[in-house]
């Protein structure tokens, strides 16, 4: 075998692999058909960009370009600003180190920057910062909706009067944030749709709590991808926050969130090598480039590191990335599998789904845009980072 | 609580958290005593970059500024090269399309760039390519030590020498080179010393094949970290691979290549919350900062997302990370312990000891430099991607 004759008029030979594919069709109506829901429901879509990290991406998921959004990390806050997004919740509890330089945010770019938290002690950390600097800082309290993670008990009426009291002596409260995060260990329309009604139910009961202590609670936020694709009534909620729902992934499919066909992300590969008797294509995607994330094993159908597809994005019967080294993905058939195996020989290209859009995203520096089945030359930038 | 009572003499409160520590003296310590075990067995070190992917690192790991070292990526290659290294193997299978890319970086910087193969069509697309170009392109052999991963059958005599004698017409064998890869999957060391010897035979072996065929092999090129710490004897061995050795990580603390107080690698983290009745401790630092790597949950010990330790790197007993969110880390006790729990208020700092070094140390883009358990002022930048 030569070199040179890997050309193909898609463009995709011209890549470096292992890279990052992003469908631009898909994207786009995976934001259309949220927005739709949404808009149904009556609720404000309020896209979180910790799954994309991209300002082209988030420009498509936004109403606006000045937002709203959410991000995960303060760098986002800032790479977000610089971009022109002016308002945004930072959705993760607040350290009192880092107050100095929300404050800057909201400073240099006149950025509505909220932030959220769930205990008096922080409470009192971002009052007596808001005292000193004269910038009423707008926070959410976070509330817990289902054990998950962080966040008040919304039956704990005295600690979240308390800190809305707290709060209102010198911060802003701007109200209530919640993520089912639980939801994505579900699979049944039946427990989606539960998880999302609890989910809201927790939000609108925390929200009668502070209003009902004569407390301001404008904003009654929830979200997570599983539980905005499948709630069907949102009453009470004034916003929903979610991510991975524009891009998808295998687990999400495995939740029930998306199809497979509509995941708008893979990874190029290039096939280096066999070890034919086993069946085994060694491909130079390995886990660096696939992340390490393993979400769809705890799953009914364990996708491996992920599922290989043609270069038309077709998955191959079958096929999945059975094992990674750091540079090495070892693509095989599925265990008891019958399917062929396809002929891949040394230089063939394949695209990789992947278990989970966020984290194999963070492994790369930029998307390579794909319209129409081929490459439109368009390269978006990501970030990562705090 | 107010802001700004974080001040700490070590001088770590200026830092945003998440990021990566990392202790020199440990990292100073590792090395020295890996290069003295391979001078007593009388083989050279060409560490692995893949795991640290810094210059500084790379400085103290190599005998000389110009190397011997090993790298996973091009990228990796074009970055140490830029650095002064100039002896290098690219220790990933080379794909025909990458060879443009390998002679772009032995012109530009005169480095002595080396690939490996381990079929005949890569065999003829490198004559091909070293023909066309005059640079007759380096080669190992890459030779499979136990079915791990890549490879040719070491008993397979025919098609090593057939890939020997087609590289002899044109490009430049250089030897052989293995990867004991199943050598993580061992505790025992005297299955550790026999996975070293494994190795040692297959290499030897497939060298005096080619010899024996008249064909040149002057490297016999080994490593893993666990066999590179237990071999014994490495006679007919010429250099021996190894990366993850030089910082050490909870999962080779599990194979018994390193002890927990040798990993030289943490993530400094932020507490931001707590769920009091369930005895988590909410921290910054989610699997975005530690990985989604989860090495020991295979192991005797599961560490969860990592060990949490206090300021001066002392672990906490019985304190893990239990489980992680994107930007959400849970530190709690192991089930079932009765140690207790320590008082980390919000704005606390802990360091986590991670599963593996090279994703962990993957998540970010600098290293901050502990010395003498102070921060030394030093900024080590490390790079990612391809």
């Amino acid at each position: 075998m030569a070199d040179g004759q890997f050309t193909r008029p898609d463009g995709f030979d011209g890549l470096e692999t292992p890279c990052l594919l992003l469908d631009a069709d898909r994207l786009t109506a995976n934001v259309a058909t949220m927005r739709a829901g949404l808009d149904r429901l009556g609720v404000t879509l309020r896209p979180h960009l910790k799954t994309a990290k991209s300002l082209d991406v988030a420009r498509i998921a936004m109403a606006s370009p000045s937002g709203p959004a959410t991000v995960s990390t303060l760098r986002e806050a800032e790479h977000f600003a610089e971009g022109g997004v002016r308002d945004l919740i930072y959705a993760v509890g607040i350290a009192p180190q880092k107050l100095d330089r929300v404050g800057a945010i909201r400073r240099r770019w006149g950025a509505d920057l909220a932030i959220v938290l769930d205990s008096i002690e922080q409470a009192n950390a971002v009052v007596a910062w808001s005292r000193r600097t004269g910038d009423p800082m707008p926070v959410l309290i976070e509330v817990d909706a289902d054990g998950h993670r962080s966040g008040v008990d919304p039956r704990d009426a005295d600690t979240l009067v308390a800190i809305g009291r707290v709060l209102s002596d010198g911060a802003s409260l701007r109200g209530v944030l919640l993520h089912a995060g639980d939801s994505y260990g579900l699979t049944e329309p039946a427990a989606l749709k539960a998880a999302a009604e609890a989910e809201r139910a927790a939000a609108v009961a925390a929200a009668a709590i502070l209003r009902g202590a004569g407390l301001p609670c404008p904003v009654v936020s929830v979200g997570s991808t599983p539980t905005a694709r499948y709630a069907d009534n949102l009453d009470g909620i004034t916003e929903v926050r979610a991510g991975v729902f524009m891009i998808g992934d295998l687990f999400q499919a495995g939740v029930g969130s998306c199809r497979i066909d509509e995941i708008a992300l893979t990874v190029l590969t290039t096939v280096i090598g066999h070890q034919r008797e086993k069946g085994w294509i060694i491909t130079d995607a390995g886990w660096m480039a696939l992340s390490r994330d393993r979400g769809t094993a705890r799953q009914a159908v364990d996708q491996g590191y992920g599922i290989a597809c043609d270069m038309a994005g077709q998955p191959y019967p079958d096929l999945i990335v059975r094992d990674a080294n750091q540079e090495h993905g070892i693509v095989a058939l599925r265990p008891g599998s019958s399917a062929p195996l396809p002929d891949l020989p040394i230089g063939a290209r394949l695209r990789i789904l992947p278990n989970h859009a966020c984290a194999t995203g963070a492994q790369h520096d930029r998307y390579h845009v794909v319209a129409d089945g081929r490459l439109t030359g368009a390269v978006w930038p990501r970030i990562n980072g705090w």
